[in-house]
């Protein structure tokens, strides 16, 4: 068994072929297309060139046994119509159909990158043989996926585990979704900058770029910073109330959390673990064991993979 | 098809059979013992004899299928061996296995008594042919189950499902299991009252009685005392940021709302949309339905009847 995995994310287009043990036998990656000029098709013709690169010359050998796709949402589910945030040229993009056009005797499945995270991380990575997990990203965004029971979760619209919408903090800032207080509003990596950016930290001296960025924080934060620091800290006890509200809720074993902002290490973890003791009391959830994701960059293509190749597990669209 | 479901509350004992419809065919009701001379084998005996004469005199026609059971937690799942916060004698008692002694020849099925409301609720009431929803009971504590893409979801120990413990204030009051500012520190009704008190309400005099009791609160609420007004708002703006995170996280469609305090109508109702137009903003959860549960005080029993009846949904324990 062999799988077509892509990852379509708003800075690389990422495609892969991964066997059906979700080792990732080869890869190829490219930017994705930007600016004015990136009108949909730019968008798919981009893909469709990267997919032919990685076929072309040494097909798997036994051929393709399916297509596995994480994007950006919003989308619809399971349909695939696609308008990631960060990929303005494709709002309504038909991605699963063209995609099974371009593949038409194969089944092509697509759901949100952060869910294919979080079922690369339960299928091969760190909540591998759990049944119970949580797995997050935080970078950007913060986003996530839902695996109870064994079962990726979906929700009613395919929407479920995005624990970056969960309210931490009530009266906190306003977040891009138009609520308040939303863990994303606190801890996402540009949330992170601008609060340390208001607080006293200035970021490298780097004339004419961009704003600081997540990383150049938490670098900042090792040498010891103390507006970084405490920016980490902040980020970390927002993110320990939101999984301390989402183990009492589903009764959890394992939360993996990945994304630049998890490099971070101990200087994120340790205030993260202080506010899980606050906050997660009840005897069952006490035993949650929080992890680095284990898959780094792979974790969405084996993801993706696997919603064809362990589809019992983490495929139940209707 | 025909079942004996049980409700053990710390109040009283409910029990009845119920039909394969989820019909409540007849049903009998006890005070549960309490105080000291209560111990594990004096409520054991009220509860069989409730059984015995429920069944005696009338067995359903063609005997019986199955016993399912509520009861209040902690327990151990599926075990059964249940420890009620509010049944002082019944520490680590054996429930499902004296209940099986009992019915040598019937499975025997138990779980959390707001799970059974939840699973009630689903199966015959408010949340009937919705894949995703969460039950919710508000009285003395605040509990719940989830039933995701159409299953209960049970957690890794079982405990899936406890809303009342999602934190909706970081730096609200300490709640009963350790932690600050859980939906059940701010919304039970004990603690409801208690907050009404702590700003000027009185409640109505009572010489020699116990305190004031959250149905009190609401009648006076309902009169317009401006305290018991504020007191319900606060319960309702923390009951919709508790609902918003599990709508954000899971998807929800529906959300039932059962127990004491959802006797209070629009009063609650009314700050709970409220809060959640401030807090739910996320497209797809937006039109997350919030209704009062339909089964009143039933629920539990006709839950604890679906955990045999309906288990393909119901009852995934291995």
């Amino acid at each position: 068994m062999s799988v077509l995995a892509v990852d379509v994310g708003g800075t690389k287009l990422a495609v892969a072929v991964v066997d059906g043990t979700g080792k990732v036998v080869r890869a190829a990656r490219a930017p994705t297309p930007s600016g004015p000029r990136a009108d949909a098709e730019t968008l798919w013709d981009a893909l469709d060139r990267l997919v032919t690169s990685l076929l072309t010359g040494s097909p798997p050998e036994d051929g393709l046994d399916g297509v596995g796709i994480g994007c950006g949402g919003p989308m619809t589910w399971p349909d695939g119509e696609v308008s990631p945030l960060n990929i303005p040229g494709w709002r309504g993009f038909p991605l699963r159909a063209r995609m099974a056009e371009r593949f038409p005797d194969l089944p092509v499945r697509l759901h949100n990158d952060a869910v294919c995270m979080a079922v690369g991380e339960h299928w091969r990575g760190s909540g591998r043989n759990r049944r119970d997990m949580l797995g997050m990203v935080v970078s950007t965004g913060i986003g996530g996926g839902l695996v109870l029971d064994g079962r990726l979760v979906d929700g009613a619209a395919g929407n479920a585990g995005h624990i970056g919408h969960v309210v931490v903090e009530p009266d906190g800032p306003l977040c891009s979704c138009g609520g308040y207080g939303c863990l994303e509003a606190v801890a996402s990596a540009p949330n992170l900058v601008r609060w340390a950016l208001d607080n006293g930290w200035s970021g490298p001296a780097r004339p004419g770029a961009d704003g600081p960025t997540g990383h150049e924080l938490v670098d900042d934060a090792r040498r010891g910073h103390p507006v970084a620091l405490r920016a980490l800290r902040r980020a970390g006890g927002a993110i320990g109330i939101g999984i301390a509200s989402a183990s009492h809720l589903l009764d959890l074993e394992t939360v993996a959390i990945g994304g630049g902002l998890s490099q971070a290490g101990p200087l994120l973890f340790e205030p993260l673990e202080e506010s899980l003791r606050r906050h997660l009391t009840l005897s069952f959830a006490r035993g949650v064991q929080v992890v680095p994701a284990a898959l780094g960059q792979d974790a969405g293509l084996v993801g993706a993979a696997g919603l064809v190749l362990a589809g019992e597990a983490y495929w139940h669209a209707q």
